[in-house]
């Protein structure tokens, strides 16, 4: 068994699911920058926190530092503060599993780095071990092969995000299926689970597959 | 000149532009499905609207279809909203430009359709008519050439997707500059304009261009 983590980085609240804003998800912590005193707050407490620091006042980084055994400092304004903590979190534990909130919501360009971040080979070992968690959305990555998905509770659609060029995307068991379609990126959106679990495949390239729920709106 | 529209699609209020939720955007408007009603609660009277209108009750459509120059039903379920709007746009006018809301927030697995739709050879006439546009979001987007940016005001960064693979990507003013990079889709996040007008260009491929501002988290 490696190690699961939950990380916060720097989306807004509105988008965090309800049990994140109400302090009730177990399990360790890492954030990125003002995630750390979001975290803090909520009477959750990171182990591992990165960032430039300097959008906080010294009290304030003197009280993250004093509380969050590894704290990395970002020299490198190339990387995003999403890259670092995967990074950092790659480097320091045996990663099994990492949970993403506030990864979406709030600026586009931010969210399409956290999804894309995945398409990169350096993050090809943490691929398959990352969800990306907001309010209405779970998002999973897939390297080509035969997959099985389980059903979230709660969750009603189902898409499918080639994030590369894909061959042969074939959509097996699902309520539309498809044959063997090869293109560039596209969303096929608002599928459905047939049942609790349904299977796809595809031969060369990496897809998101998006679990999803419609918002109150 | 053609004729420009505002269009609402089914995104959750909570990412509207404040002006939109406030009834202060005059101009001409076209919705789809539930959005007609939202659109009439605020004030705003849609030219047209689409969808399969299942989920209005007989007396909801009764006031939309009163009230609508233009009714266009879905029968293509293969279809999204968005894209049976722009499609009869585009068949009823000489479009000149579209502004569209309600593309973001909610259902990541939507947000991500209604940008690729851009890709899409039969969108290739409104592509660059097109902007989509949230609280903290503004995306236009942008064929092979040389291109120039004009800041919006209230915006503060600038992102650069390539949603297709594209060839000699440079970023030839802007406060990050960047040279020939050829590659598959991938957000450059977090750029930032020097001054009110910028420029960038590219020989092959679709670029979508994402102006932002930090979300009040």
């Amino acid at each position: 068994m490696g190690d699961a983590f939950q990380v916060l980085v720097g989306g807004p609240e509105a988008d965090w699911p309800e049990q994140l804003k109400q302090g009730q998800l177990s399990g360790r912590w890492a954030a990125a920058d003002r995630g750390a005193l979001r975290l803090l707050a909520l009477g959750y407490q990171p182990e591992v926190v990165v960032g430039d620091f300097d959008s906080m006042s010294k009290a304030e980084q003197d009280d993250v530092f004093q509380q969050v055994a590894h704290v990395v400092t970002k020299t490198d304004q190339n990387q995003t503060d999403t890259e670092l903590l995967l990074t950092t979190l790659d480097h320091l534990y045996d990663v099994e599993r990492i949970d993403i909130y506030g990864a979406t919501g709030g600026r586009m360009d931010q969210m399409f780095s956290n999804v894309w971040i995945f398409t990169n080979p350096k993050f090809q070992s943490l691929r398959s071990k990352v969800r990306l968690i907001d309010r209405y959305n779970e998002i999973t990555f897939y390297e080509a092969g035969k997959h099985t998905l389980h059903k979230s509770p709660n969750m009603k659609y189902l898409g499918f995000m080639p994030l590369t060029p894909v061959t042969h995307l074939t959509l097996i068991d699902e309520k539309y299926p498809l044959q063997q379609w090869s293109g560039n990126p596209y969303s096929w959106s608002s599928n459905e689970f047939v049942g609790e679990t349904n299977h796809f495949s595809f031969e060369s390239g990496i897809i998101a597959v998006i679990q999803s729920r419609d918002a109150e709106i």
